[in-house]
């Protein structure tokens, strides 16, 4: 079966937004490991590493490297998360040819995070959009607090629908709505959904939730209710954005692909599968895994 | 605001539930101090504890003697549960008002857990029923293993359909679809309610849910969206049932509670007021609570 053919498409962010805010920085051939057992069990979507500043998020310094040396699988999206046109830059060097690109719905995210307004995040974004277009260069952008910040608190739907307006008068189609810090209640998750797939039928959208408060899978299950099959999830839910307070791991792979496999729904990945990798990280990372599944069938100690 | 004005209502089991399988016995003192935090914070149901086989399950020994010296709130409901005649007969002598009968719907629940036949816990629910109403006792009725089964794997939704048709006979309106492992995905929730609803209209439902696999909270929203609004928990997500291999703990009382006050749900209780029992809890078991609400609020260390 090919990645087309299932019901959801997870994108597994365990290298980049599962890695980035770690204590501990994972060597590169750890993170082959990881990525080698990813696929092994038929995940078919990535984001890797980001093209961010070395000094503030060293466990990505390794991006480059990690790109060109990595297997390729077929019909595999291996993307790499990019601020700006530097990172851009930096990233059609390394021979990447799927780019996320990252801007905060909220001025109080988007200044702590990338120091710029969302305004100027929105016209940097036009620039890096016109850039790898003309690179042939696949681009879908992930909008950082789309539900609520924690500096500004609940982010209007109107302001992300603005948002959404501009990138695809930039000609961007590909929209990943992204509760940075894991407080999107279900009720918000399907308004937001609903008014963003009537409003831009043009645009496909995915869902990067946190499971900060539990609801990580309840968002999920909303999402998908209301016409989302596209999640981001991390390999025992770690992660967290170093410039968000408060946010915690992303919801787990093994938890997501559990349920989704349960309730009958494909995602082409085997759950069972996704143990060796989770005690690859597990032992690299020298922490908890913060997932249900990997407790439940007792992956690690 | 009354219980009854609340557009969701939370059942705590921590003393019943969330208790009898810790190996830890918490001692009176601590339940009653539990009971008043959660009384404090708004909870206006609980269920407080068994009578069951005081060799079996000795964290239940006391029950009888909460219920004699325990501060009674207006409004409120105290429930024992109790798994036969002799159970309901202890209850009476408790001066217990509000008694939870429980039954497995697979034979090999069933046989584990009260060491008799589906049919034959039937039988004595009718029995104990009659007891019980005899003596103006209000009964709910829990059907264990509404979903999966950890030895007969999943029940068919057609046996759940025929034990509360049974039940209905019983004179029973009143019951709780109990997920014991934890297995219950969203779209099992969503049949199981949709049939049940539509079947038993004379009939309340409930769901107690675990959150074995992560699963917990999504199964809260399926319901809620499917027509439940009586759903079980127990503080810091304790709990478990010691005849059930692989079941964990139970949903937490401050994850459902955040989760439905944030999309806007009215449950009468005042998460943050949570902090208090849970911290009391969690000194006298010497254990984590598994909640993610305790967690991202940093209630205890």
């Amino acid at each position: 079966m090919t990645a087309a053919e299932n019901s959801v498409s997870i994108t597994d962010v365990t290298l980049r937004d599962g890695l980035q805010i770690q204590p501990v920085v994972v060597n590169r051939d750890t993170k082959l490991a990881v990525l080698e057992g990813l696929s092994a069990a038929g995940v078919r979507s990535f984001e890797i590493g980001s093209f961010v500043s070395l000094r503030a998020v060293p466990q990505m310094a390794d991006t480059a490297a990690l790109f060109e040396v990595m297997p390729r699988h077929p019909d595999t999206t291996y993307a790499a998360l990019v601020p700006n046109l530097r990172g851009a830059e930096r990233a059609v060097l390394a021979g990447v040819r799927q780019v996320r690109l990252v801007l905060s719905a909220s001025e109080g995210h988007s200044q702590s995070n990338t120091r710029r307004s969302v305004a100027d995040g929105l016209h940097a974004a036009g620039a890096v959009v016109d850039y790898l277009r003309g690179r042939g260069v696949a681009v879908s952008v992930a909008v950082a607090t789309a539900f609520v910040c924690p500096f500004d608190g609940v982010t209007p739907i109107e302001r992300v629908e603005e948002i959404v307006d501009a990138l695809l008068s930039a000609g961007v189609t590909d929209v990943v709505l992204a509760d940075t810090i894991g407080r999107a209640d279900p009720a918000h998750v399907a308004r937001l959904t609903d008014t963003m797939l009537s409003t831009f039928p043009e645009v496909t959208f995915g869902l990067h939730l946190h499971n900060t408060y539990g609801m990580g899978l309840a968002g999920v299950i909303t999402g998908l209710e209301h016409g989302i099959t596209r999640f981001d999830a991390a390999l025992g839910g770690i992660g967290g954005c170093p410039f968000a307070p408060g946010a915690a791991g992303n919801v787990a792979t093994e938890d997501v692909v559990h349920m989704l496999e349960a309730m009958g729904q494909s995602t082409g990945i085997d759950v069972g599968a996704l143990a060796e990798p989770a005690g690859i990280l597990h032992a690299a990372i020298r922490a908890p895994l913060d997932s249900s599944v990997a407790r439940a069938l007792a992956w690690v100690d």
